[in-house]
């Protein structure tokens, strides 16, 4: 029988979630807990993880922004640092046994205290095969005077942070079904948002945001944390950033998980705009496919790795000259890009005009289609292979 | 001086604009044509471009759909067999000297005619010093005969087929400036878009759409043509696809492009899902590597390449299961996945379930997360590096 | 106590390596086996393993010709074939704990045979307990009559097949101790070797070695199995393909090894350069990246995937037109390319040439150029940053 | 007709060729050079283009070292400091029309001093019209008393600085052809090279070589430059570092080069063997890719583009810990590894030793296994293809 160490420190750490911090504090206290920690991670959640994650325009698959995937090193890493202040030699987490992010935490622990050693439940026969469901769960908490939500919980597992909420498990486990229409938290329906855009400035520097201004209010934030959270309430409230989707977990099976992430999807249309204004092309596309590698890596953990930490130095190193200022729409859960200035702008007017001339001859255009044909010609002269094709 | 060979055949392709081809027939027989050709290139065009795309999830530089990029093979291919056909030794076109269209139609004229000659007036220094505007231009088609429209002409240029329109130049060349709400002319603006979304069934065969349905009203559309412009009208009537980018050319200079892309969006919706759910990760991850390079050869001319055949070969090959049905819904210029199966799916709700064990031992985690962690736990012990971490 | 099942089946795959055949099977029948496999794998190890990897240019972290990986997909297919046929429920073999091969076998298994249980006994703490070194296990087959080599073992591990015989553990594991000059067993050593190079010619189809030809002697062969041993023969003979590296194990670890692989190098040097001569320069390009991960995936144990299975159609296709002659001389462990004619070649004398224009003109070049520079001078007069770098 | 300005200033770089500078200087002074400039750049070549070529494990199409790419910027990069100083508008280069080298000067030129005007006489008709071959220039020296070498040049031309000579052209435009034995002048033949191996020790700090020791003899050089002539010199002695290849120009041909790069050749492999030994697998796959990147960079003369500094950046940040000892032995054309040794080794000798369990879990391998099976489990089981596969 598996039974719990009586010598045990908790940790609730707030980053962004919708929770009673103070009852957690007591529960904690109540079950006996050596030590009770609730800790205020907000803020280097959003400089530490999200902001590197806007730089690098993370997404995973191409749709998935990973709100949970970038709070779990932010998370652990502090349960470690506890671990380690407090001479805690094990560390525990309520993770389950198929998903992501029993191993973004325990990479994590790894990564920065390799001796420690990991305590998770979900993947101890004796405790699963123990609590084969949520009545069997209940009827212990009670017996052993545990508190709990009383209200029935939603038919589905939910996470939320200051980046995203997701859903997934219970109902939705059939990729065919439908969300209810009452599952989200963070964004309001499109069908019932407001009929009248909010139009945003976003001043970025070095390939962060430093402020947002609402351009009819005049009003504007301009410290990380404020800046991102009137980013999620003008986003929730316009409907931003909900996804439906199927995407492929690291240990090999493929989940379904509905997203909501407003701010973190405005962001990521106005960066990806600033971004192609002020870089260059060629830079651009190596920085990409960092940028992929790096969602990647979140995505499977391995935040604390010596590849993770060289790709963010890359992508970090390409984000010096993404700077200035994007104008955009928040509308009917949509980002429109309006406008873009920048002092570092690789964009220039003249050179592209369609009415003047600039410092360009177009003959040399010719040379050059010329010579990028000649490798054409070649291929087509020795297949042979004209007529097939015509 | 440039003087224009008196012995000419024109060709008008119609690829889906919104075009008079009854006056572009008249107008090049007035002007003395030796034969006119007006072809319709429009199913062609959808099966043999845009469904490769498709496939692809051709996308540019993280948001440009490539609606004219994929056009100009399409036309430059059929003026080539037309070329080859009359035995023209010349081939021209009014594409500017500043833009990627010159190269698009050139590499692939050079491709499939290596031997062809090009005339490219807008590159020819006697040309365009002669008309430098637009009034020259309007001077020398009075005097001439030559008939074009008398309505002023909207301050930017536009490109329109099947796929999309994109305006540029004019006074989208500040690219502050915003894009005038009457620009548009596939999309409705959301803000006057119906209040009510249209749900579609999309099903899939080797990743490509074979029938829409509008589930509501029970409707189907399912050849390639007819399905697109389906998809054109819904997507349009709801204002989805309409983006305003700065983006590369291909000759080294950014440029600023307004792109409305109504069918072509909803189907990138519905492809990144069914193919994430019937497509193994890894295979995957090397597909969207693939689709990337696909759309920077589209996006450069190289439609018609060894590279580029190359690499659509490969992309149909992964296609092979992409197979099955999306549900979406199209609103307020967003689209929004609903749910999907498929006969071929990789999903397995067993597996995955939190409910159900399925054939998966959690304690193999465990020996995942630890292997994994033995290069962290190495790269941690040997840079000594802990402290400096936490 | 770790007990063995009294009704096994045993395999012994020849891929070449050398072995007592007759005495493996006696060993075997007395030691009670219900049937003994003694299967002669070494035509298709060639065509169906070899082969795929010379069109490859497969080398892991670029040195490693991943003789031992390939290998593995072989033998285990052809035990899962038998556990198949003959209702076997479980397989095992003899790999350690540490290394790649338990994973390349057990991948291959559970590939192909998803339902097979898999016995390594070196993972099984009773048994790595009980025998803690060669010692116990002498004293354990001593007294349980079970047949073992008599003379001592060399100190280190080897692993030979008909492409490479790798060398590692032991006095080796200290990475900075020199290999044993008589370590090597398929290749002489170079300070020995002939003093007079052999030249050979081989030809090559789809990226495949097809008749090798020894120009002085004017022998040749061309079955794939005798073709292949020849190369190992001369390769052998003058010493070349040897390595000592330090690899990185796909469980996390570094470790070092020697491997000699002498008709392997051979094909990769030949491969290499008629592969150039026939191929298109960006095709290349993106088969060298799919070789790099082919590589990767052989060597991670994933032959039998279905991202391996997608790379390996892909760079199959890219070899169609890899045909032609190539010359090169083997001598003192070196392979020197002397020349290469190929049917299919995409070089064109003509148009190199210095002393001929060919289908060229040079001015074409400095257009070409002049654009190349755009983003260039862009980049410059931007960042203003002429000075700083001067 | 092409007239020579009469105000010029002449550079001679001496980037480690084997040249008469002060015939040099005369023979600019005598055709009325307004200023001469013989510089010696050795230093910096070795040290801003060999080394961060080294760090990359720089080679273009899986052969060839860049040794005449990584000069190139090198020389152009002080034509244009003397340009600017000079107040000169107009460069000028001998490349011909058809090569790499003209791209790599310009493109330099270009990025440098974006005002710059280029005069490329190959590119300018009146002049590669007026002068056809060699005779039409020795007539054309003769007559204007411009002093030019009377002994027959080599039937074929030649390209030598500290790295690498290559030659090319004439005889060698055959592919088919091979080279003379007496074309090779900075390395021995191997067959007639010395019959004793030399063993060398190189040190590398930040992963650029600081110190090479030559173990019998107890000398050691750790200048850039000594250290490399060195290298040259001992790799040249036995004849290390000799290709015969055919390659793809930026300009869209394949040509046919012969490369001889001693110290280069016995750099790359010590280098790779140190990097492996230091960097973590996934940080070296990162970096590989940005190798091939960078060589492919270099190769088409973008050195000085925005690009190249951000993966050199990037690169260079890699080697941080890329330190230690390599020794090796150069013998016959061939560079031998030995061994290696670092105090920022990532190997680990008890964790990966056959005898010794370290701190690793056998049993975790299993998990590992198990879960990396999922996938291709699902994959098996859904295609239903096993029976298919065996």
């Amino acid at each position: 029988m598996f039974t719990i160490n009586h010598l045990f420190i908790t940790l609730k750490a707030n980053i962004g979630q919708d929770e009673d911090f103070d009852a957690a504090q007591k529960k904690a206290e109540k079950l006996g807990a050596k030590k009770v920690f609730i800790e205020d991670l907000r803020s280097e959640f959003v400089q530490e993880f999200i902001w590197p994650a806007v730089q690098a325009n993370a997404v995973y698959e191409d749709r998935y922004l990973l709100g949970t995937s970038i709070a779990r090193p932010c998370i652990a890493r502090r349960q470690v640092q506890i671990a380690r202040q407090e001479r805690a030699q094990y560390v525990s987490h309520g993770a389950t046994g198929k998903g992501n992010d029993q191993v973004r935490f325990e990479l994590t622990c790894y990564a920065l205290y390799p001796q420690v050693q990991i305590i998770a439940p979900w993947r101890i026969p004796e405790f699963y095969s123990r609590f084969r469901g949520r009545k069997d769960l209940m009827e212990y908490a009670e017996k052993h005077g545990i508190p709990v939500p009383v209200t029935p919980k939603a038919p589905w597992s939910m996470d939320a942070n200051l980046m995203h909420i997701s859903y997934e498990s219970g109902i939705l486990e059939n990729p065919k079904n439908h969300a209810p229409s009452d599952l989200y938290q963070m964004t309001k329906n499109p069908e019932d948002s407001p009929s009248e855009p909010d139009v945003l400035e976003i001043d970025f520097a070095k390939g962060v945001p430093v402020r947002v201004t609402h351009v009819k209010e005049g009003t504007s934030k301009d410290t990380p944390l404020e800046l991102f959270c009137y980013l999620n309430e003008i986003g929730g409230k316009h409907g931003v950033g909900r996804i439906d989707i199927v995407e492929n977990r690291f240990i090999g099976m493929k989940s379904r998980g509905i997203y909501e992430t407003p701010g973190g999807t405005v962001l990521l249309h106005a960066h990806l705009d600033i971004e192609t204004f002020t870089m260059d092309r060629e830079v651009r596309k190596i920085k990409q496919s960092l940028g992929i590698k790096f969602s990647e890596l979140i995505y499977n953990g391995f935040w604390y790795s010596p590849e993770c930490e060289f790709v963010r130095h890359c992508i970090d190193k390409s984000q010096e000259n993404v700077e200035g200022r994007v104008q955009l729409s928040v509308f009917k859960g949509q980002v429109y890009i309006l406008g873009r200035e920048s002092p570092k702008s690789l964009y220039n007017e003249e050179l592209v005009s369609m009415d003047v001339q600039g410092d360009y001859d177009p003959c040399d255009a010719s040379g050059f289609i010329k010579i990028n044909a000649v490798r054409l010609r070649e291929h087509n002269r020795l297949q042979g292979a004209t007529q097939k094709k015509l």
